[in-house]
C-alpha cells in the first residue's frame, strides 16, 4: 500500500503519520459503531463475531461452484467499473485514477458488512456530479475536497443509521424523483458534450455555464473527437439493444445456440470495457506524438495502489491572482456547505432503493446504512470519492449470476491489479471514448414515460416533478431537489390545512331539519380548524339556522389548538342559539375536548338522537351559561380565538 | 403638515420634492388597490365609491349620539395611546415621538376602509421590538430603517392580501403562539430593566445581552428612577384589578353609584396617562436643573406634526471605527432580511385575532388585511414604524362604546394635538414611568395556565411551544417562530408518513384467514407508502401467509407515489403467492390505482367476498402475469420501487 505515484509525494511525505494513525482508527471506528449498533446481541463470543462481521455466515458452505459463480459475476462487474470509475473520475473534476480508488473499498466492505449478494457499492454519476461542485478550485484542492466529503458521508450515514433517519428518503415522491434524475441526466450528458466535441477545458456541473462554453466555442470542435465518440455512443447504444434481439434462436444447432446467446450477452454486458478498449487500440496507433493525434486523449493516470492515509483537513487553492489561499478545516467545512447532508441521503436514497429491488423486505435498513457508512469511511482513508450503490452494476451483477457478496472482493482484485498494472494503458483512452460511455449510460435516464400516467390521474403532482427539474437545471440539483420535497411538504400540510368538508342539511325521521358537516380528513390539527370554524359559519348562512352535527366518525385525532376552536366555536355558535353536536367521536376526542376546553360536547351517535336532545334544551343559552365555566369576562366573551393570544401582547390597560 | 422640528431639517431639505412625490403617489396606490380587489364590482358610480370607501357607509345617518360615543372612546383609546407611543418607540430603539407618528395614521385609514368598530391600529410593544432589531446601527439610520420597515410590511401584506396568503397565520398553532408571546413578554419585560432600574444606556432586542448588561451594571442602579418604577407598576397593577372589584355595590344611591363605578371605570381605563401624568407633574417639580433631577427624564420630544415625504431609501450608519459608512438601498434590504416576511406576518396574526374576536365571523379577511396594510403604507409616508392591531387598545375601545371606526379619527386627532401643542412637557416623562407602563402590560403575557391542559391532554405539544419559548429567547423571536412552526409542520408530515395501521388476523365465515390492514389515515401519499409496505410485510411475519386486505374505507386518496408502491407491493406479494384486495376503496382509488400501474386490483366490498374471489385465482402468479403488462424485463421484476428510480442513474450497461 506504499506505492506512491508522483501526485501522491504530497501525502507520502507525512505519510508514515498518517498512515499509522489511519490503520489504527479504522478498526476503532468499525468496532465502536457495530457494538453501538447491536446492544442487544449480548450473546458471546462466536455469535457476537458473526454479528460484527456478518459477512462470516457466506464462508459457511463456500463450495467451489460458489467461488467460480461470483468470480465470473466479480470480473463482469469488474470490466464495466473500471471505464465507468475512469470517466465519472472525470465528470467530478479529479484525476482519472480517483475513481479507480473508489472501486475497491465498497466491494471488501459490503462482502464483510452486507446482506444482499447482488449490491455493489462505488462510484456513481451521481454523485461525481455533486463532488464536481467542490473539485474547481485548482491547486491539489480537488482530491482534498472529495476525499473529505467522502469522509463526511460516511459519518453522515452513520449518524443516520444510529438515529433511524434513513426513513428521510421516504419524503422525496416518485415525481421529485424522476424531476431529480432527468435534470441529472441532462446536466451529466451536457457536460459530457465537451468530451465529445473534443473542446479543451473541464466539465462542470452547471447547465447553463457548460451550454454556453460549449457553443462559444463551437469553431474549434475537432473532427477526430466527435466522429470516435459519436461512432462510440452508436456502438454503445446498439450493443445495448443486441440482448433484447433473439438472433439465436433463429440457430438450430442448440449447442450453437447456447454458445452465440452467451457471446451476445458478454459482448453487451461488455460493451463499455469493449468500446474503450477498441478505441484505445485505435488511439495508441494513431497517437505516435501529442500532435499528431486526431483524439484528446486521458493522460497519464497515475499508476499504483492509493496510499493509505487521513483525508487531509486542510488544503491550498488558487486564488483570484493565482497566488496560492490556504483554507483551514472550518473553510473546507463552509465550502462543503449543505452538500454534507444532501450528497449522503440521495447515497442512502440510491442505496436503499436497490438493496430493496434486489433483496426485497427482508433486508435490516440499518445494517445496509452501516455498510454504506463504512465503505465511505474506509474509502475515505484510500483517497476515495464519495461511493454509493450502483445500480447499473449491481443488476449486471445479478444477472451474471453472483452468489454471495464476496463477487464484490473479487471485482476489487481486478480493480488494484488493474490500478499496478493498466494504469500505463489508460493513458491512452479518448476521453470522447469515456464521454460517449457516460452520455450513453445516462441517456436513459430522462424520463418522459411517467409524465402521461401522472397526466391523467394526478395533475398537481407535476408540480413538484417540474419544479425540481428546473431549478436543478437553473440553480443546481441540491436546490432543485429541496425545492421539489419543499413543494412536496407544502402539499401535505395544505391537506391537512383544508380538509374536504361534506356539508349537507338533512332530516331526522320526525322531519328535525339540522346540518350535517363531515371533515374528509382523519385528524383535525392547528391549521384546519379556522377553515372548519369558517365552513360552519358558511353553511349557517346557506341553509339557515339548524342545529349543526359535527360527524367525527373519519376523525381520530383533535389537536389543542383546534380543540380550543372548537370550543370557541362552540359558545359562538351558542350566542346564535345554535346547539353544535358531535356525531361518532372516539373517546379519545372527547377527552382532549374536555381537557381543553372544560365543555360537555353534547355527543349523539345517530342524527336521530337529536331531538330528545335538542328538547332538553329549550334554553340553549342558559344551558351554555351553567356548562361553560370558562367565560370569565363579560366584555371578552368571544375572545378565545387562537391567534388571540399573541395580539394580547400588545395589551396594557383595557 | 410642514412644521419641521430639528431633527426633520435634512428630511425638509428636499422635502419638497418628496412631498409631491408622496402626495402623489398615496393615492394611486389605494386607488389601482382597491380597483385591482374589486374588479367584480362593475356596479357605477355611487357604490364604487363605496367600494372604494366602505367608510363612506358610517356617515349613512351618522347621528349626534354616535358622535359623543365615538368622541369619548376616541379620546379615552387616545389616552392609552399616548403613553404607549412614546414608550414603544422608545423600546424600537427610537426617539419617543416616532411612537406618536406612528398612532394617528392608522386610525384615519382604519375608519375609511376597516369594517370592525372597535379595531385600532398603531404601535405594538411585539411590532417595535421586532423593528428595534433594525435601528441600532447609530446615526440617523434608526428610523430610516423603521420607516422603510414600515413601508415594506405594507407592501408585503398587500400582496398577501392579493394572493390571499393571510391563511398562512393558520400555520401557527396556540402552544407556538404562547411560547412566542410568553417569550416576547420576557425579553420585552427584561428590556425595560433598565429604564426601570435608572441605567444610562438603550434597551436591546437581545435577552441575554441585555441580561448580562443588567447584571453587569447593577452597581449603578439609581434610587430615584428604582423607587419610581416600582411604585409605578404597584399603582399600575392596583387601579388594572381596581375594576374587577366591585366596590360600588355596597353604596346604596343608585346615582353615586353609577357616578363611583364611572369614575373607578375611567381611573382604571385611563391609568397609564395618570401614572405618566403624576410621574410627570412630580419630575417637573422636582427636577429644576439635569443634575439635581432624580430620575432619568424621557428628554427632549420633538415638537410638530411629522413632514409628508417618501421614506428614506439609503442612510447612513455609524461604522466601527465611528466613521460614516454610507448604505445604500440593497444593503438596508438585506439587512432587514427576513424581517421583512416574518413582521408582515405577525402584524397579520395580530390583526385577524382582533377582529374575529371583535367582529366575528362575518369579517372579510381580505378587507382586514387590505386596511392594515394601507395603514402601513401610508403610515410610511409619515415617518411610522410598523403598526398593526392592538388587542389592548381594540378593547378600551370596545369597553368606552365605540360606535363607528370613526372613532379612530378623533384618537387620531388627539394625537396629533398632542404632538402640536404638548410635545415640550413630555420631556420631563421619567423614563421609569414609561418603563412600568410597558412592564405591567406584558407581564400577564407569560402565559403559564395553558401548560397544565396541555400535558394532560397531549403532551407531543408542549414540543414546539417549548422550541419557540427557548430558541425566542436564545437566538430571536422570529428565529424562534419559525422553528416552532418547523416542528408542527414535521409532526404534521410525519403523521403523514405514519399512519396508525391496524392489523389484525380474522376469519371469514367459512372460516378462510385472512389478514386486515386498515391505515387509520385519510390519505396514503408518497411518505407512507413504505411505512405500509413494511407494515404488511411484518403482518405476514407475524401471522403466517394468508389474503391480505387493505381496508381503504377511511382512505379518501392516493397520490402517484403511493400507487406505484401498491403496484409493486402487488407484484411482490403475488410473487409470494399472497394475494392483495383492496376493501371498500372509493372510484376514485381505483382510478388512480389503475392509470398509474395498469394493475386491476381485485376489490371487495366485504371479506365474505373474499373467498369466491381467492377460488377463482388457483393459480394465482399466472393470473398476476395476466393482469400485469407492465412487467418488461424479466431481470428486474421487482424493480419498481418508488426510489429505485434515482439510483438507476448510475447505470450504463446491465
Amino acid at each position: 500500500m506504499n506505492i506512491c505515484a508522483c501526485e501522491q509525494r504530497t501525502v507520502c511525505k507525512n505519510g508514515s503519520r498518517n498512515s499509522e494513525f489511519g490503520v489504527s482508527i479504522l478498526p476503532v471506528i468499525y468496532i465502536a459503531t457495530l457494538v453501538c449498533l447491536q446492544r442487544r446481541a449480548r450473546t458471546m463470543p462466536l455469535k457476537s463475531l458473526s454479528v460484527l462481521l456478518p459477512g462470516i455466515k457466506w464462508l459457511h458452505g463456500y463450495t467451489a461452484q460458489d467461488a467460480v459463480a461470483d468470480l465470473i459475476a466479480g470480473i463482469t462487474v469488474g470490466l464495466t467499473v473500471l471505464p465507468q470509475g475512469l470517466a465519472y473520475a472525470t465528470l467530478a473534476g479529479l484525476e482519472p485514477q480517483y475513481g479507480l480508488y473508489s472501486s475497491f473499498v465498497g466491494g471488501i466492505v459490503y462482502a464483510m458488512l452486507g446482506s444482499c449478494r447482488q449490491v455493489t457499492i462505488g462510484p456513481t454519476a451521481l454523485l461525481a456530479l455533486m463532488t464536481s461542485r467542490h473539485t474547481g478550485f485548482g491547486l491539489d484542492s480537488g482530491p482534498a475536497y472529495g476525499i473529505l466529503l467522502c469522509l463526511i458521508s460516511g459519518v453522515v450515514e452513520l449518524g443516520m443509521a444510529v438515529l433511524k433517519l434513513g426513513a428521510l428518503v421516504d419524503l422525496i415522491s416518485l415525481p421529485v424523483t424522476v424531476g431529480f434524475t432527468s435534470a441529472t441526466a441532462v446536466i451529466i450528458g451536457t457536460s459530457q458534450l465537451k468530451g465529445l466535441l473534443g473542446l479543451r477545458g473541464g466539465s462542470g456541473s452547471d447547465f447553463i455555464n457548460t451550454m454556453r462554453s460549449v457553443f462559444g466555442n463551437l469553431s474549434q470542435v475537432r473532427r477526430g473527437d466527435l466522429t470516435l465518440g459519436l461512432v462510440s455512443i452508436s456502438v454503445l447504444l446498439l450493443l445495448r439493444r443486441l440482448k433484447t434481439v433473439k438472433v439465436a434462436q433463429r440457430v438450430r444447432n442448440l449447442r450453437a445456440q447456447q454458445l452465440l446467446s452467451g457471446s451476445i450477452w458478454v459482448v453487451s454486458t461488455g460493451r463499455n470495457a469493449l468500446v474503450v478498449l477498441v478505441s484505445s487500440v485505435l488511439a495508441y496507433s494513431q497517437c505516435k506524438s501529442q500532435d499528431s493525434c486526431p483524439f484528446i486523449l486521458t493522460g497519464k493516470v497515475k499508476s499504483g495502489l492509493p496510499s493509505l492515509a487521513l483525508p487531509k483537513f486542510e488544503t491550498t487553492i488558487m486564488g483570484k491572482n493565482g497566488t496560492e489561499v490556504p483554507q483551514t478545516f472550518e473553510q473546507m467545512l463552509s465550502e462543503l456547505g449543505p452538500s454534507m447532508l444532501i450528497l449522503p441521503i440521495i447515497a442512502v436514497l440510491g442505496n436503499v432503493a436497490i438493496s430493496k429491488a434486489f433483496g426485497g423486505a427482508g433486508l435490516s435498513p440499518t445494517r445496509e446504512l452501516v455498510a454504506l457508512s463504512l465503505s465511505n469511511i474506509c474509502g475515505a482513508f484510500c483517497s476515495s470519492m464519495p461511493v454509493t450503490g450502483s445500480f447499473s452494476r449491481s443488476a449486471v451483477n445479478h444477472a451474471s449470476g453472483v452468489r454471495t457478496p464476496i463477487g464484490g472482493c473479487y471485482t476489487s482484485v481486478l480493480v488494484l491489479l488493474a490500478l499496478s498494472l493498466l494504469a500505463p494503458y489508460f493513458q491512452y483512452i479518448p476521453k470522447a471514448a469515456l464521454s460517449a460511455v457516460i452520455i450513453s449510460a445516462v441517456i436513459f435516464m430522462i424520463e418522459f414515460e411517467v409524465i402521461r400516467p401522472l397526466w391523467r390521474c394526478s395533475r398537481r403532482e407535476l408540480l413538484p416533478g417540474a419544479i425540481t427539474f428546473v431549478m436543478s437545471l437553473a440553480i443546481g440539483v441540491e436546490i432543485g431537489l429541496l425545492l421539489g420535497v419543499g413543494a412536496d411538504v407544502a402539499f401535505l400540510v395544505y391537506r391537512a390545512a383544508r380538509p374536504v368538508l361534506s356539508v349537507s342539511k338533512l332530516q331526522t325521521i320526525n322531519g328535525m331539519s339540522y346540518i350535517l358537516i363531515r371533515p374528509k380528513h382523519s385528524s383535525l390539527y392547528f391549521p384546519a380548524i379556522e377553515w372548519v370554524r369558517s365552513g360552519i359559519s358558511k353553511a349557517l348562512s346557506t341553509h339557515g339556522t339548524a342545529p349543526v352535527v359535527l360527524d367525527c366518525a373519519h376523525v381520530h385525532d383533535f389537536d389543542f389548538t383546534a380543540a380550543r376552536g372548537m370550543g370557541s366555536l362552540y359558545k359562538e355558535l351558542a350566542k346564535a342559539n345554535v346547539p353544535l353536536f358531535l356525531m361518532s367521536a372516539h373517546k379519545d376526542i372527547s377527552v382532549i375536548l374536555k381537557e381543553s376546553t372544560n365543555i360537555d360536547f353534547p355527543t349523539i351517535d345517530c342524527p336521530n338522537d337529536l331531538e330528545s336532545l335538542v328538547e332538553q334544551m329549550p334554553d340553549f343559552e342558559l344551558h351554555l351559561q351553567v356548562t361553560a365555566p370558562l367565560v370569565e369576562s363579560k366584555m371578552l366573551q368571544t375572545v378565545e380565538a387562537n391567534a388571540t393570544e399573541l395580539s394580547k401582547l400588545t395589551t396594557s390597560s383595557a
